[in-house]
């Protein structure tokens, strides 16, 4: 994997580039769909490429590996030839969901004891056995094992965490290196600093992860409840440490508001379930603002859902037929919603680009911020 | 609407022909997906035209009249302007879903109370109501409002319902002759045979049918539990009767063999929730027979669904990974079954319609009866 920087925001620490992967290029800043089990939620992989025209996916180890499983995954020939999604692909470590799915789980410094949520069944993620499901899924960007502190968290917990998340990074770039791709192609993976809302914790773990030297880096354990400001204030800090010619991809995050102004302090990449997830709830982000689409005002607005996204699902149904959709609890209302979504999330990171290549970012995305998180 | 015959089958009472309506032309024999309520379960309207190849859709009467409603259908311009399908549309009564799916009912000469399934609000669909209703949604094929009876049905039920279905009928015409459509467009009405599997019945409502000269004629009350032979003979004894320069439309059948067996006796077009209800469970129609998706042999097997029915979800797709999506509750499952269960609904009524024009369907039919009726 390389990356290549194309331009900086004169005004602000945004930057355009471009990540060269085994399965094509991938142009920053961009958004990754969540694709928890192989499958971005109710939309298709034709429509994934031509309407939502996703760069890269997100694959979850934790649920992949409950479900199909190694076995199905091996003898597919990894999850770009069992989904038949051929651009890039990258898998989280699954540290998250253990965490936040699974029922008893032990965290040891081995790695962490847990029962599937499926059923029931115990196993255990080690730092080398996740590099190795990793390798068997063949993501083209794989995520060091973690743990992700919830939030608030005492600083002594949060500090020991941080410690042991380090150790457990030593162990995965040992297995990582001392091991080679299933089908042919590289991977990379990236470090991913921790530290809560602790400032020197921060410090101290990005300057650790930076030291490792990796194609990539990642900021984990924000947007998990904090105040908006502080997951900025922590950004920040740690994009400033991290080496500026590496990408750097803030996990889990967030809303249209968030991505701008975490772009505006130098993170290239993103991932979050919300456009889906919302999507499913009757959510609608637009250029002009957030819908809530089961809302009665929109009975009888014809409109399209969005002209100025454009677009076939964003132009073609109305507001008022999905509206419908939703009332009637149709599943081609949360298909309709999903994609129309994540189309927007990629016109918004495009758009941001391009703002960003022509040095107008800041003025831009002052505005945005404010336009696309109105209330409609 | 007219009718163009185009070939007759040499050796059975097949026949193909083309339906001409106000959205468009209609190639018979013809199967129609099932749109409930403004949307074929879980496939987009682009997906409908190009991959599945639909030609025409139905509209359910009962649930568009409960939801939307008549206001937001009228404010839209039909459901044709409201749901941006823009070629035919048939409706149904209604009668069908008020004798299901609603709890309390009371049949009346004057029409059917009964409460609505969503809200338990009170309603009366009459014969003169139901037109209004049709003509509100804009169908291009409307149907007459009938009482759908049971199976078993005792003969004197049956008998006195029909004299009813037959009265109400006098009443639909006698409205739908004296309105006209709300959109600038004709329609139609076709009325409906009834009489149970007793056989003077039938042929009374027959004949009956067929002096009332509409521009096409259905038939009502099968495949609603009896035995397929029952089916056929009526079905036999009701087409030697209707006339023949009409299409004649066998409401809710069926199974392949049951659409295959019918087009031999005469019938020209069909609807059923089948494609659609069994792909939400896993169950798949192909060229070589039936698939339970769900079960554990598809584990393994990275064929696409339907490599000979064609067509992208039935080849882009494996068989392990569908198999996946449903064993992991995932919504892309049921939208790819459902397209490919209807793609191939469509392809073989086309497949039939190209088999009688060429004089060969008799013993293509006895084939492909045996085969798409296999269990894989
Ligand atoms: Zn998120
Ligand atoms: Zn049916």
């Amino acid at each position: 994997m390389t990356f290549d920087l194309v331009a900086h925001d004169p005004q602000t620490k945004a930057r355009a580039g471009v990540v060269h992967t085994a399965h094509g290029a991938i142009e920053t800043p961009i958004f990754m769909p969540v694709g928890t089990a192989g499958t971005v939620k109710a939309v298709q992989q034709r429509d994934l490429t031509h309407d939502v025209q996703a760069q890269i996916i997100l694959g979850n180890t934790y649920h992949l590996y409950l479900r199909p499983g190694l076995d199905v995954l091996r003898a597919a020939g990894g999850l770009h030839k069992f989904n038949g999604w051929d651009r890039p692909i990258l898998t989280d470590s699954g540290g998250y969901q253990v965490y936040s799915l699974s029922g008893t789980r032990k965290i040891k410094e081995e790695g962490v004891k847990f029962r599937s949520h499926i059923d029931g069944s115990q196993h255990l993620f080690s730092p080398e056995g996740v590099m190795d499901i990793q390798r068997t899924i063949g993501a083209d960007i794989m995520m060091a094992f973690d743990e992700c502190t919830p939030w608030p968290c005492e600083y002594d917990y949060a500090s020991r965490s941080l410690d042991m998340t380090h150790r457990w990074l030593k162990r995965c770039i040992q297995r990582f290196d001392s091991t080679e791709g299933h089908y042919g192609y590289d991977q990379t993976l990236f470090p991913i600093v921790q530290g809560s809302t602790f400032k020197d914790l921060r410090i101290k773990s990005a300057e650790f992860i930076a030291e490792q030297g990796r194609e990539g880096n990642a900021i984990g354990g924000l947007s998990v409840g904090e105040p908006a400001e502080q997951m900025y204030e922590m950004t920040e800090l740690v994009c400033d440490i991290l080496p500026a010619d590496k990408p750097r991809y803030l996990m889990g995050v967030g809303t249209p508001a968030n991505i701008l102004e975490n772009i505006a302090l130098g993170v290239d990449m993103f991932d979050c379930v919300m456009p889906t997830r919302n999507a499913r709830n009757g959510m609608l982000f637009t250029t002009q603002g957030i819908m809530n689409i089961t809302n009665k005002k929109w009975q009888l607005n014809f409109e399209p859902i969005d002209a100025t996204l454009g677009g076939y699902v964003s132009t073609f149904y109305s507001r008022s037929y999905v509206r419908h959709l939703f009332q009637s609890q149709e599943m081609l209302g949360p298909q309709i919603a999903s994609i129309h979504n994540l189309s927007f999330y990629l016109w918004l990171v495009k758009q941001a680009r391009e703002q960003i290549v022509a040095g107008t970012f800041r003025e831009w995305k002052e505005k945005m911020v404010k336009q696309v998180m109105t209330r409609l």
